[in-house]
């Protein structure tokens, strides 16, 4: 036999299109509902020309108040956040924003599943971090010495390395079946 | 005592605006965490000039592939579409696109709560269809006679009215807690 080992890293793809096909695959599968939201932006000027679309001739990109991506699986509420660092051993916590920070808090003390999903692209490993202990992490840098990164090592730890597969592409939804309780 | 009768009726706000308060009431007060999705935009031209924001100098909307609100509610996945009419008496169902719908039904079979809300503007009233009612009515409309728009009188009968008040503006959920059971 002559069996090689493939390997399904990721093919210059961001997080984000990477978690796009996992979500269209969980989708088609019948698996979850999971959609993007799309990026909010303020339109200014929109141009209604005779027989065609209506064109946005000035818009600005506003601060997402919220996460990159929410929906329902096994009959609750999901929501998550993506993000990609080209650092090699530790994730920045000035990725995230406070209302980011704020928003996954509410979601998750009503019951959601809430989580970070954090890829180091320079390595391309991915992690996923649930929000309880996103929450400490957050929580912390702002003690006296409180570090204002999260060590891989502790991602290792802390949270559980999201392997790429075939189909689906990252295959969290299996780690999300661990970390949650279902009725 | 000169008790004077207060009206809360619609003062020329649209629907949209009368679901943003009334989720940023339920936000406020910790009841439900329930975002309006932004509009999806396709950007086709950026530009980015010195020391200021960058500016969208081309984009077209998109047409939605999900519905307008969702968000979490005592643990359970919430996501609605919120429809006006300048009718009176009906509210034609093609105003609905059948990917909205189809939305709804996967939202729907994975346990999620999901209903449209339909205004009628001319005569400022408001009607929750929970989704197995509106997808009887959406499928009805192929049969031989079938029906291309629901009659109010069929609002009235297998829907709920939301009547205004001060704060929410449209208190939706206490329709919602009577019609989900939640553990
Ligand atoms: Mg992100
Ligand atoms: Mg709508």
């Amino acid at each position: 036999l002559n069996k090689k080992k493939v390997s399904y890293s990721n093919r210059g793809m961001s997080l984000e299109d990477d978690l796009t096909r996992t979500n269209e695959y969980y989708l088609l599968k019948n698996r979850a509902v999971i959609h993007k939201k799309p990026i909010p932006i303020q339109v200014v000027n929109v141009d209604y020309p005779r027989r065609s679309a209506a064109k946005i001739t000035e818009a600005y990109y506003k601060k997402a108040s919220t996460t990159d991506y929410n929906g329902v699986y096994r009959g609750r509420y999901i929501d998550f956040e993506a993000k990609e660092t080209r650092n090699k051993t530790s994730f920045p916590l000035k990725n995230f924003h406070e209302h980011q920070i704020k928003h996954m808090n509410a979601c998750f003390e009503h019951g959601g599943i809430c989580f970070v999903v954090i890829r180091f692209s320079s390595i391309n490993r991915v992690f996923l971090l649930n929000f309880p202990q996103l929450k400490n992490w957050w929580q912390q840098q702002f003690d006296e010495n409180g570090k204002k990164s999260i060590p891989i090592k502790a991602l290792i730890k802390e949270g559980y390395e999201i392997k790429y597969s075939l189909a689906p592409r990252l295959p969290y939804l299996d780690l999300i079946d661990t970390l949650y309780s279902f009725k």
